[in-house]
């Protein structure tokens, strides 16, 4: 039965999988995530804080009593309205017809691409930006307008106006501005605003992705005390979607506060648009699972939130802290970093002669520990060799302590 | 704190936006879904036929004991190992090498569309086509090639044949050879065998689109009796997957097999393009649950799964012999239907002085009952205004019985 005619021809595929890159840093993963080895590389929150139990039994409670979760359905607005509550928590007033519900952060932010940006437009990203948000452009071909990043009150807001002025006009800007990935940083609240206003003056939208925004840990010197000052001042900052409805669309996820294998987001968003993006979204996967929406609603219901959340920013506050003062301690001097307030990630800055890809390979070889080259992340064209991004979601502080005097060893011994 | 600058501007969105449609169907299908209707509109299976114990079972021993079951991970292999028998099951051999996961059958098309297709490019469809093939395609702004459909036979391939030999190359062939959504029909083994050689012989790929594979009822005849011949003669075709491997990308689906909350299916691609679909794919949704995948993978290992067909084969079987003994005894003899071999889905065409949308709402108002009228699955530019699309998997056999009687009391009063 089999018809094999023969032929040699590959199959046309899309113009821009010629260009196609699979994600640096998943390949990276695989590499660095062998058996022994000591990682600070992956973006992992810890199993060990799932809150495996409760969940467990909200999707029990959930199967044995509510006979649609098993069926499509429409978006389950008892979640939708837990979400309004928890983008409170954040600063953030909206309305349920403003929530969309998404298969995890990254949907909203493919949804939104398709949504704003034509074959070969423009978009404007940080120079180091999330490798996803690279991913999700790349089918456009698009231009990336490049804008840098300082390590200490975040995206140069200036640059952002440099271009509008001179006529750009991006179908959107991408940004992390709390404890962005990979660099920690958090943006102060006068570049925020600014970078709000001149969204709203030039009519660009800004996507503004918020995994980490209920992970915030405060200022560590306060718990560590007889340091050096810290570079970020440690202010709360309010999302940007606090300071504008009409042209910020907030991505937020449950993958970082309960467990990522929920798959399950949302959108705030310009409310006009919502019915659109459900037009976008019904194409990518029809809808988001109608079992797991519930059974994040039956976890909420259940008050369990509260209690998970401060026992995670008790535990990576910790391990933020154990890294940053490993990092004082036994880093060298010349070397620079970042001092998250929240998220999972620290920036490091080695000497210029340095680099991290060789660095990789020795810490890897002599002493099982891994991490991030911060070329992983940098847009085409931004070319750095001397940094590395850190997590510290996913170890002890034992282990952090261990693995960065061991690190440190290693980079002392290059110098 | 809120800056809100004067502003009436509307963000620019994307051009294909301009042209964006909410799918027909689900518009409809939330007007006929209000309560106390008779729906034969949609395309939902029956959830009192979900293995929910079953299901909830699994997921509470995966939560129990496999400690990845929460977090980020790799697509299961285990999984991969039960698709590749249940594609044994269908007649196609492959290997966990050509299975990739997707979140539900929808993404794998989508995912699909961006490997193949380029902006302003050809796709090739049926002039009937689901609803979901179309949603994919819009954001290219795609020049559709129609290919009409046989009632009894399937896609007329000689028309395909015409196009291929006049120098068009679409990116690809889009087709539901098994119990065609909206149309019932399946493809004869004839025409599958013309269609994968012209797709070799042209190098251009099908996308063979396969939820209704494994729910195949026979032929209604054979326990019905002293019928009229059938149109449709009762044989088990073979995917084209099962004729081709290089060409065929064929999408499977749990939705109709088990239950569709779990938003998992699969494609089986020609292997050289997993790793390139992997790219796609995870700019989408990163990856599909790792819950999910465990939990299924634990549902077919506990043996489930062929007692559950048995039973979706057995019900909806009697369902569709009970709607169209139903059609023979109370519809008009100058209307036609089709005589699904599997399936959800009868397409009914009605003498041509008919109309579907006023049926419709004569149906909804004196008798609630619903059907989707069959322009709903139309590509632009084909008109058609006589035909229905009845769903009998979501109905006990009486409500059919009950429903078809009175549909057709209004169609004759119509007459």
């Amino acid at each position: 039965m089999l018809l094999q005619l023969p032929q040699t021809q590959e199959i046309p595929l899309a113009e821009w999988t010629h260009s196609m890159q699979r994600s640096v840093l998943r390949q990276m993963i695989a590499v660095v995530s062998r058996p022994g080895i000591l990682s600070f590389a992956g973006g992992l929150p810890d199993p060990a804080l799932f809150p495996t139990a409760h969940y467990a039994a909200a999707l029990a409670h959930v199967l044995a009593t509510d006979p649609k979760a098993l069926q499509y359905g429409m978006p389950f607005a008892p979640l939708k309205q837990h979400i309004v509550q928890l983008m409170a928590q954040r600063g953030v007033v909206c309305t349920e017809e403003q929530i969309f519900l998404t298969t995890g952060a990254q949907q909203g932010l493919d949804v939104l691409a398709r949504l704003l940006l034509d074959p070969g437009g423009e978009v404007m990203f940080e120079e180091l930006v999330y490798t996803g948000a690279q991913q999700v452009v790349a089918p456009f071909l698009p231009r990336i307008l490049p804008i840098s990043t300082d390590l200490a009150e975040g995206m140069n807001v200036d640059e952002v106006e440099d271009y509008l002025v001179g006529g750009a006009r991006p179908s959107f800007i991408y940004t992390i501005p709390d404890a962005h990935n990979p660099l920690g940083v958090s943006m102060n609240q006068e570049r925020r605003e600014r970078l709000v206003e001149l969204a709203v003056a030039y009519n660009v939208p800004i996507i503004e992705d918020d995994p980490y925004g209920l992970l915030q840990y405060g200022d560590w010197r306060s718990e560590i005390g007889d340091s050096p000052q810290p570079l970020v001042p440690n202010l709360e900052f309010l999302p940007l979607r606090a300071l504008n409805d009409s042209h910020v669309f907030y991505l937020g996820s449950f993958s970082k506060i309960m467990a990522p294998s929920l798959r399950l987001g949302w959108i705030v968003a310009p409310e006009a648009l919502v019915s659109k993006i459900a037009v976008v979204k019904e194409a990518a996967d029809l809808e988001s699972s109608a079992l797991t929406q519930r059974a994040v609603a039956a976890y909420l219901d259940a008050g369990h939130l509260p209690e998970q959340l401060a026992r995670l920013q008790r535990e990576y506050g910790r391990r933020r802290n154990a890294m940053l003062t490993a990092l004082y301690r036994y880093f060298p001097a010349e070397a620079r970093w970042t001092e998250p307030q929240g998220g999972m990630f620290i920036w490091v800055e080695l000497p210029a002669e340095m680099d991290a890809a060789t660095l990789l390979d020795t810490a890897v070889t002599q002493e099982k520990i891994a991490f991030i080259p911060g070329h992983a992340f940098s847009i085409p064209g931004h070319h750095i060799h001397n940094c590395l991004r850190l997590n510290f979601s996913n170890c002890t502080e034992a282990m952090i302590e261990d693995g960065i005097k061991r690190l440190a060893r290693i980079i002392n011994n290059c110098e």
